[in-house]
């Protein structure tokens, strides 16, 4: 188990607050934590007797499940909150929620919030470490982080790799987490999607706009595709999902641009048909399921990291 | 405590896959944990470390309860996850979840689902125990086993009694469950209800169709009624909830017809004055109560004796 | 730790049952359960496999969560049921669905119901102790203890004080909580708000009813003020909330009316600008968040003294 001795962040708020040696530091926390989830008895004592509070603006089965599996393992004591967004619409109001929760003495709140922003808001509140855990379209830290993982997994380096990432930028926390990320440590990252869908300054991020899916996916390490929001489907921004299939979806003949050994990754859940065909999704080549085991690891390392800060 | 190294099944699909052997294991095991609830601290370790997750794409109250209370005297980890079924009305949906769950390294994974056989796809996509809380019409095991331990607690034998089942047997998945446990354990179910709500091949069930109330009443060691779905109130099938209670709730004068200490048995919640009378519901022969407490140990002992099988 | 052998009340219904002496070991039992929580493990063993069911009828976000977190710091099993009170609105239901939980042998029942007197007829139902979580316009013991908690920490005693009340009496149980408990320590409550909100009959449950703003809140000790429900807001009992707030709410002019070092409470969550403004409701005479870190020590106290009496 690596020492939290030497990391310095009380608060998780995105990958863009996380150098080179933060993030290394994390992987090779939840490198060593991975192995408890294998075992018979899955539970350390860790941080028995703290209190997580998973307060959850968004709804989101997936993310909170992984964080509170990944605190009970921990022996924490865990607490879901779901406010309806609707009663906290004014910043102030969060305010007062995040001060009412710290009052009963949380040593973690792991927060969703459709604003961007709202965990640092949070962080600024409360006396407890703040983990975000998805904030509008601006960063979802843990998923960038097991995305890290699972490509380190598979190659051993994040350095000199070729990304390819392909679909909607514009409205992805977690495209933005990824291009930091994979940036940060040395790779260079294409994207891909509908021209509509892709922000404006995406290359001060750091990474790189293709013309064609091609471009994008020849030679890639990793070929990660972003989850469409089946609730825009009327959305003029977007093509219907048939178009979006032929004209952004990964198949077999798109993937064997990548290099023969590419990885296919995914965020989940995938729309089948869509971003990828079946044959694709649970390929040789797919470590989605990876990155879901992947998940709960670094979770366990960002509560225990964030609280050897404390 | 019963030896769980007897017990073969790794999932818990339904009383169909049980031998008779095998349902009299798992009801001396429950025996053997029902003294558990009735201590100061209801608590063991046996399963301390485990990851179980209830996922329950219908609404419940009390199955998910019950199962929540025997896991965590059981000492395991829980987790409750309600997806709205509307996402996941494709088959294809549920293997994705499923996967995506399993990548978590769950040890147990309760279902229940509007779907007969939702719970047999589960199993083929994970790693874990499986057990159904109830699938479409098909089977709600644990209420199944459930029954039996509380008729064998009372009459110390499950061979050779009339059991009476009544009301809307074609919706029922505990009437399923029920006929085809009593029969294998060497009883013989006699039903009755609406015209309407028999399905037809009943008897290749096990079961005998009667055609009157009191004909399937008459000399029962146990009168089992089943629920009347309120939301069902204008379905053309049924009858109103007045004329249901005059043709088949168990008035007083009805339940005299069975044996003087026949038991009276509901899966609840009880239309009180529809299946049943308050008088009869509350009356001394009422075991329905006694059906609630059991179900607690029954679920323990199935987490207990799949868990024997990893 | 106070010992729980001199505390004879099997339930919590309100602190009308609760004598002077009651109160006094409650709050010196909170008191002594305090520090837990600021310790790096807030955990203590005292009722490790004990069973709490938090069976709250209406929705509760903070209420639900101070309790939630007071029992898991006490190491009892918690279990969350939000019943929809439509299906419940029968009290023969009620009975019903207590007796159920009762089956499964908890040992405390925290309950929060639309009407009052539930967690009487609830007490009458089953053998688990039943903490009352706020019923109907009845009472809220829980939050009076922790508004009495507070009181008495910042002025040593509760006897000889002025208690302004500031808002919608006739609908709030948390006023008629803290009018039983602060006059039966010995004293005065002072009740103001819209004349169609204060309830005939004020005075018999000992409170003085004012004729003024300023007659209510001068020389006080406690400025209480009640939140205004915003679903009310076309209530035509109710001026708009700029009226209100002119007409009832705290202004810094009002409060220099009060004892220089009087108290600003409110139980929560604050309309800021309406009941009070800001720069009154985070100024240094407030203790809004003491009242928030309290209700978790008075909540630890009761779970503790209840289990003794059993």
């Amino acid at each position: 188990m690596a020492s939290g001795s030497t990391f310095a962040h009380r608060h998780i708020l995105g990958l863009e607050q996380l150098s080179r040696e933060d993030i290394s530091h994390i992987l090779a926390t939840a490198d060593s934590f991975k192995e408890i989830s294998t075992r018979s008895i899955k539970k350390v004592p860790t941080l028995r007797g703290h209190t997580i509070i998973n307060l959850f603006f968004e709804p989101s089965t997936r993310t909170r499940l992984s964080f509170e599996v990944a605190a009970k393992r921990m022996s924490a004591d865990t607490f879901n909150i779901s406010p309806s967004t609707s009663s906290t619409t004014k910043g102030e109001t969060l305010a007062d929620t995040a001060r009412n929760i710290s009052a009963m003495h949380p040593d973690i709140i792991i927060i969703r919030h459709a604003c961007s922003g709202a965990p640092l808001l949070l962080s600024r509140c409360v006396k407890a470490a703040v983990i975000n855990a998805g904030d509008g379209a601006h960063e979802h830290p843990s998923q960038g982080l097991l995305d890290l993982m699972t490509v380190k997994e598979r190659r051993t380096t994040l350095s000199g790799l070729k990304i390819a990432l392909i679909g909607d930028i514009a409205h992805s926390r977690v495209a933005r987490s990824d291009i930091i990320g994979f940036t940060r440590m040395g790779s260079a990252v294409h994207v891909y999607g509908p021209s509509t869908l892709i922000p404006k300054g995406i290359d001060q991020l750091g990474a790189t706009l293709c013309t064609s899916l091609e471009e994008a996916v020849r030679d890639a390490d990793v070929v990660m595709t972003l989850r469409i929001q089946h609730e825009r489907q009327n959305d003029p921004l977007l093509p219907s999902l048939r178009e979006y299939a032929r004209q952004f979806g990964i198949s077999g003949r798109i993937l064997s641009l990548a290099k023969p050994d590419a990885l296919v990754m995914h965020p989940g859940p995938v729309n089948r048909g869509v971003e990828l065909p079946p044959e694709v999704a649970d390929g040789p080549q797919s470590v989605i399921l990876d990155q879901v085991t992947n998940g709960v690891a670094v979770r366990m390392a960002l509560l225990y990291l964030v609280m050897g800060t404390s």
